[in-house]
């Protein structure tokens, strides 16, 4: 990590790869109870925002990450009006999340209010549908929030975290996943992001393991372009209490809201794992 | 451009980001007449080739690239016998072209013979088929070449090309374009890699004007995931003398050989571009 002669690199030990941006100017700092966040202005890719180092998003960009891990798994479960987003604290998967008319609510449970503050400030475009009336805004540990949650009263849990170090570890594995599995009905269906495709398959390998032991029966694991993230290629990882992924492609044709990088014809794309990924995961 | 704490950084001015790795020694070093070239091996991409500091390939990832550039306009011509690969040293797109059966000659034309032979000694897995009959492997300007090509004698073109600026800049203008467009048959096929879909689309626009004032009339631009690329997210565009991509979607499906990353279904699903690059490209 430096930002010599203008320049944020961040060095991604797991992968032996690195990202970085050209930038202007720090915007802001702080530390929280949980982490250093902190904001640049980059020549090209708008406002950059690092917790404890980490790149987790750019203006430019994160479009991409915010679009694939919700509307994939809101056009597989066949009616999603109960939504909850465990981390998730720029506001970005919210947003999307409420473009569906038929959710009802939505619950956004962040450990770091500091993360949603600063996302005001310098993502504001993220967070213009905080005042939905049907957004709900807790910041808590979502591993206690998921594990309170009353049995069978969640349609879709979104597991929208950091990498699985630090605070967000507690988000990878069978205990949390047994949480989330009480707290979905019969039909439900949890997804999270899951790291890269390329440089990160025994990462979800182990995910599924841990969720398989909390008793998800069927995953999908889709692939999508993240250059702010180390290796540029990340994904989302679909886990369901039943069986088979139903994509309703016919209403994400007809979907009545904009997206930039989503499309049925793109989700149908990507239900076929890559030969190297399906190798990998024996799927 | 640094190595510094053993990191090997590539900050690229156009896009403003910056892609790197980790590496554990410097295997080789060239100068060629053209370019300067490098070996390095890393942690966990295995060997690394710079050009001019530019990062061309490592071991681990880039049978995204060369399945990407060969297989997409392989499966869209009718019976593509003729190949010519203009670049292209390392060998990589000839092993992936030579893999398809109906063709009956590949002449792969790159300027610079030292990036064969670094290919050869550090990543000999893409040679492994330039004793291949059907290859011809001439180390000249690729410009001249298609030149001279006779009129109507090619299926497909495949510019293999490094970026825009140095011994590559002749192989993004009309000039060329409109060499090759003369040596394909009437049905006959141009592909060029066309850097980031993201953050260069102002780039694949100025391609197909150029190629337009050539005479081609129908274009394709394809994106796939390249991790060592700026962005991590690359494309192919493909350029056709008529009307039109028919993607042979049977023969896709039913080849006979292995891809890691190609599939059928995933050629399906990119044809629809993402609505950001549809409306930058006024698809």
């Amino acid at each position: 990590m430096s930002t010599q002669d203008n320049w944020y690199i961040e060095r991604f030990e797991p992968t032996g790869s690195a990202i970085g941006y050209r930038v202007e100017a720090k915007l802001d700092e702080v530390q929280s109870p949980f982490q250093k966040i902190e904001i640049y202005r980059t020549t090209d890719w708008g406002n950059l925002m690092l917790i404890d180092g980490a790149v987790m998003l750019t203006s430019r960009d994160n479009f991409l990450y915010h679009e694939m891990i919700s509307h994939p798994v809101l056009f597989t479960h066949a009616a999603p009006k109960r939504v909850v987003i465990i981390g998730g604290g720029d506001c970005g998967t919210l947003r999307e999340v409420l473009k569906h008319p038929g959710v009802e609510s939505a619950t956004q449970c962040d450990i770091d209010e500091q993360v949603t503050r600063m996302a005001e400030k310098h993502f504001p475009e993220l967070c213009d549908s905080n005042d939905d009336p049907r957004a709900e805004l807790l910041f808590d540990d979502g591993v206690a929030y998921m594990a309170n949650c009353p049995a069978g009263s969640v349609d879709v849990v979104i597991v929208d975290s950091t990498d699985p170090v630090g605070p967000a570890e507690g988000l990878f594995n069978k205990d949390f996943y047994a949480s989330c599995f009480r707290a979905l009905k019969d039909d439900g269906i949890l997804v999270q992001q899951s790291e890269s495709p390329l440089a990160q398959l025994e990462l979800i390998k182990a995910m599924r393991a841990e969720m398989g032991k909390a008793g998800f029966s069927t995953f999908k694991t889709l692939p999508f372009p993240q250059p702010c993230y180390p290796t540029g290629w990340w994904s989302v990882t679909l886990a369901r209490k039943g069986q088979g992924f139903d994509f309703r492609e016919g209403d994400a044709q007809a979907k009545a809201f904009e997206t930039r990088y989503y499309t049925a014809h793109l989700h149908q794309g990507v239900l076929v794992a890559p030969p190297f990924v399906a190798q990998a995961l024996a799927e």
